[in-house]
């Protein structure tokens, strides 16, 4: 059966049957931010279907997050099992309790996946949560190594850090780099730079802030002058990790920073972080919360470097359907119990929805299909970059699977016709138009969108 | 048929098949805080039996989260319906494109149990993550009030809060109690004072701390005492208010302090905060993670407080299996949309979920069985005082449901001999046994509960 469904979009967008049903739920919950109510009994694959029957390509994904389908059976499979059934009505506080399927939900789902060097596991339930989970780990261990393997805690390090004072409570920093994006909690948004919508208003930390490569395109052109300006990135890193007014305890970086503009920095750049960190006994964190589970044309988008010794911690969500972070440094387990914890540590009933997705992806080899679709796209995407130079500018993701951007004068107007034309599509950064197609999206797919963007780029 | 089933315990707690199991589990994830592996599929009701085949009468219910019991029928329903398994299948991003689904699984679920004053809902996956969301609320507010109603926000402010400096990241704070427990994120566990293993070494922000009453026991011998002692906190409250080194935006307090130790106050202790927060502006955040949904007799543990107005914001999690925060004042929905969102804001698989467990206690007037329930294990747990002067001090929670607490001399090894017994019990604070039994915990279950807690506290 061909995995190739009609589009057709005939109402505006949104509907009128969307827009009465977000005025109703706008009684008690903010609907400001909603594009359309969606059918997902009516989705399926690639598509996603609105409550006005208007049908969609989906390139969005719900914000980079749907790894296999609306629908997808096997997933399906997974969410009527017994052990499913279980999960969801038996919630367990899993570091107390554990269920007797607990180890096997991890083992043959998350760990099957586990980066190189990160064999041991943390569960979490968003990628904010899995971030800030990854700072502790980071911010325990560096203490740890500053007070001396096995030296008790004092009595004033207990008592202050109930105070919220030094030296219980340390000032310690995580580095991150201009327009990334790694949550919404009080750490996570510390680290965020992306957009002022995120972060106004709130308390952060006084954390130091890298600049992140403005790589020129294309690539080949400007060989030279990329060289040079992710050099410029990696000096003031060091720069702030030997100058900050206190200790820069871990790293966090994206390998493509993706809210903030679909930002790359060559592999390079990024064994230059590993030296660093590795040269100032700094945690290195990659935030894979976006880039993981295949999209790049590898599992992991960090595969891409071929590092010299893997990172420290590797942190995922979003296609992962749960979230949470591997590690590999059995130090980065702290040295008590009931330091890193909370009630519920996760969610089972997640674990084994990423499990059953980790056994699609594995099974239909997902991650090459997207490889190799990935450079047919990127293609006709180029192809559409010399038609129209002034509205596909800066394309960028060759070879990075379907993990493609490009910038253009007015995103929120192309993704908006996008949408009245059948393709649900997003934006990012300033000026940006990103795809995030799902894993199973095929070569055939590609006509459909790309001749949906020459409609939209063209004259009106 | 009778809701009381067999007790029993074959070998030492854990068993050996426990300790295999979390052997094993050691290899990838921490295991250290476990007590044993459970059987799910056995459990039923208030009963929890192990991989060893023990049987526990269990009152600490998975930290006070398991709201109707294993395997509840409800739930399970719930867990098949068609809806669960496109939620599970069909993650969406809530705040972009909402299910059909969305408003009918919160109008008649969570909703229908909203406290009074709190119409709206924002959705969450932790508690931890709920009171954070809260924080943000408060602190967006206070700057929209501070900058006045439809002023934009400047250049400065946008450019200042990507650094992490002021004005854009005003300093504020949140006010929290000694010995209070609203989290493990950055921002929550600034908030947090409770125990040194949850705060040290990691960063916090400098907000204020005020004394929680210590009131003595029996209460109506020492009412002037206890008086004054509020009083005394309530004074310390309003004094860090109006002389920190900066504004205090949002103040959070637990019904009942119950990590710190199952500390209760007075309603007029509560009334003088809801005064001292309105006289003032501050946001007064009610965190009911651990108190909320029925255990103290009433379906909020600040509804025991008649209020002469609702506080602004109420959050839940546990037995809601689910999170998020109640409030009724639309200001305390930002002035943009993106403000307060991220990709998932919650998960509507535990959406549904909660609607089911608020169903069955609707259904089965479980708030009202558990206020008459606690009424006899009170008194009955007051002969056990009696009978052990020494080993039952400071017995609290009457007229509190089931939430009953009472301190003792070496609480870890009770409840190490408690589960011997074939009962699942807990601690908190330093000196104190919690009992947390679900709301489905009739009479019928007392006898044995108190039983085993006299050969607990007898002599060896």
């Amino acid at each position: 059966m061909s995995s190739v469904r009609e589009v057709k979009v005939a109402t505006e967008v949104p509907g009128p049957l969307s827009k009465a049903e977000a005025e109703k739920l706008g009684s008690f919950f903010d609907n400001r931010a909603f594009y359309f109510v969606a059918d997902y009994d009516k989705s399926s694959g690639n598509y996603i279907v609105d409550v006005d029957g208007n049908q969609y390509l989906d390139v969005y994904s719900q914000i980079a997050s749907i790894p296999v389908g609306y629908n997808n059976p096997t997933l399906t499979k997974a969410a009527q099992s017994r052990e499913m059934i279980s999960a969801l009505v038996n919630r367990p506080a899993l570091g107390n309790f554990p269920s007797s399927h607990w180890h096997d939900s991890l083992k043959n789902g998350l760990l099957k996946v586990a980066p190189d060097g990160c064999d041991k596991i943390f569960t979490a339930q968003s990628g904010s949560e899995a971030n800030e989970l990854a700072f502790k780990a980071a911010f325990m261990l560096y203490r740890r190594k500053q007070r001396g393997e096995g030296v008790e805690w004092s009595d004033n390090e207990i008592s202050s850090c109930l105070n919220n004072a030094k030296p219980g409570s340390p000032e310690l920093a995580i580095l991150s780099f201009a327009n990334s994006f790694h949550g919404r909690g009080f750490g996570s948004l510390s680290a965020t730079r992306s957009k002022a919508v995120h972060k106004l208003d709130i308390p952060s930390f006084n954390w130091p802030q890298a600049p992140f490569p403005a790589l020129k395109y294309p690539l080949d052109k400007f060989a030279a002058e990329n060289a040079a300006e992710e050099k410029r990135c990696l000096d003031k890193v060091e720069e702030l990790i030997t100058t900050w007014q206190f200790p820069v305890a871990g790293l966090i970086v994206e390998p493509i920073q993706s809210e903030g503009g679909d930002n790359h920095a060559s592999p390079a750049f990024f064994q230059g972080l590993r030296d660093i960190t590795q040269k100032h006994n700094v945690t290195m964190i990659v935030d894979e919360v976006q880039t993981g589970f295949g999209a790049t044309g590898k599992f992991w988008g960090h595969q891409h470097w071929n590092l010299t010794s893997p990172p420290d911690i590797v942190t995922f969500s979003k296609k992962a359907q749960t979230a949470g972070y591997y590690f590999g440094n059995p130090r980065l387990v702290p040295d008590k119990a009931y330091r890193q914890f909370n009630t519920w540590i996760g969610d089972p009933a997640r674990v084994l929805m990423s499990k059953a997705v980790v056994e699609e992806i594995l099974a239909r080899d997902l991650v090459s299909q997207t490889a190799r679709v990935g450079v047919a796209l990127y293609s006709e995407l180029e192809r559409l970059a010399t038609k129209y130079p002034q509205l596909v500018r800066n394309l960028r993701g060759k070879g990075q699977g379907t993990y493609i951007a490009f910038d253009t004068t007015d995103p929120a107007s192309l993704v908006k016709k996008m949408k009245s034309l059948g393709v649900n599509i997003g934006t990012c950064g300033t000026q940006t138009v990103r795809l995030r197609p799902m894993l199973i999206f095929e070569e055939a797919h590609i006509p459909f969108l790309i001749s949906a963007l020459d409609k939209a780029l063209g004259p009106a």
